[in-house]
């Protein structure tokens, strides 16, 4: 089956997380805003298409059904192309991670818009600095120990027992854009985070993901995005 | 099966939707934090109990199974008590609105707490009314309007075809929390919103739901959850 992802061109964004699995899959999609521009995602927005109708892209098309947020297509997605196991503890599980994810993704979004999405982030920029410090002091640690440990309980290398999965591309996307929006803060956790690290290099390293990676359809991360780097946000 | 819930004690919370499934369905299950305290959670957030490792509660213990993630443990449950039709495409659809309902959540949460979690309300009061005005503005009829118009192009009814379904019991969750801490927001969007008024209704009838409410194992919202009303932050 071919996919229509669709998703705001410009930025990696959430569709970023579902771009990593339909490339590490192999699977054929259409990247439609992209091709067509971001109008063409309005009827789906304003309900006018058939299928489940979405609140906000990323939004994924497959044949006629509609399915929308980021790990919700990922859930669909992921079994259909081995990026998860077919057991559904170990589906259920992957869901939980993914879901643990995209909560630190918002939090990550609200450093640099912490009063509001509708103003621009030079109207929030004092806020900004405190929520920004905040997430460092507290939250990235919390978070990506979290993950360090899901790691270290399972074969050290993957977040979901002994095998590749979806979720490991999302960890791989997520420590990306941690690196990039906050790189002292990053370094300063490098040692306590070894086998994030690690996996990292592993998901660079799949074929298909490198070979993406090196594409012009891998955009590079930049400040409309959810990962933005302010130097006034990272550590000192 | 007979279930442990597990989630904080004093507070309604994300665990209040899986709360609210496990009483309409009528499931046997423990409420274990309420019944031991705070402190039975422990192992499982340190990662000490075998099965799934949560990040946080609310999380759920099915045999020997622990699931967490509010919507995760909602599409659990749901197909095995009959709060989603079998169909995956259904269900899929009714995990993209829970998340839907999940993200609003988020952001009521930081209303009251743009900067961090990690610091009192009080210490963060006027970022907190800015966050709160552009959520009341902005957001809140964002997401009811969505709400609104998923039920209007179902039966009018229900969010999901023609049958009642876990995310019903969330949005009634949903709307009874914004009742409370926006207040006069909500009663100047009540014209625009009559079908989740409506629906509100209904679902506070089912004699189950109705018998749960009446009963003392529902908290009363307060200013430790989510939903918090502080007057200050809804419209003048």
């Amino acid at each position: 089956m071919r996919y229509q992802l669709y998703y705001w061109t410009g930025i990696q964004g959430r569709g970023e997380f579902v771009r990593l699995a339909l490339e590490d899959a192999g699977a054929d999609y259409d990247d439609v805003a992209r091709e067509q521009g971001d109008a063409v995602m309005m009827p789906f927005l304003d309900g006018k298409q058939p299928g489940a109708h979405p609140f906000a892209p990323p939004f994924l098309r497959a044949g006629r059904q509609v399915i929308a947020q980021a790990a919700n297509i990922l859930a669909f997605l992921a079994p259909r192309h081995g990026l998860v196991s077919a057991s559904a503890a170990s589906q259920c599980y992957a869901l939980q991670l993914q879901l643990t994810i995209a909560d630190m993704v918002a939090e990550v979004h609200d450093t640099h818009h912490p009063l509001s999405g509708d103003l621009y982030y030079e109207q929030q920029r004092p806020e900004a600095r405190k929520r920004a410090a905040a997430f460092r002091e507290h939250r990235i640690p919390k978070f990506l120990g979290y993950f360090e440990r899901i790691l270290e309980d399972g074969d050290g290398r993957h977040s979901l027992g002994r095998r590749h999965s979806y979720v490991d591309l999302s960890l791989f996307q997520l420590m990306a854009g941690l690196d990039y929006a906050f790189p002292r803060a990053m370094q300063g956790l490098r040692r306590r985070t070894p086998r994030l690290h690690a996996l990292v290099e592993r998901v660079a390293a799949r074929p298909r993901i490198a070979a993406y990676l090196a594409s012009p359809r891998r955009l590079p991360f930049n400040e409309d995005g959810i990962f933005r780097h302010y130097p006034e946000l990272d550590r000192d």
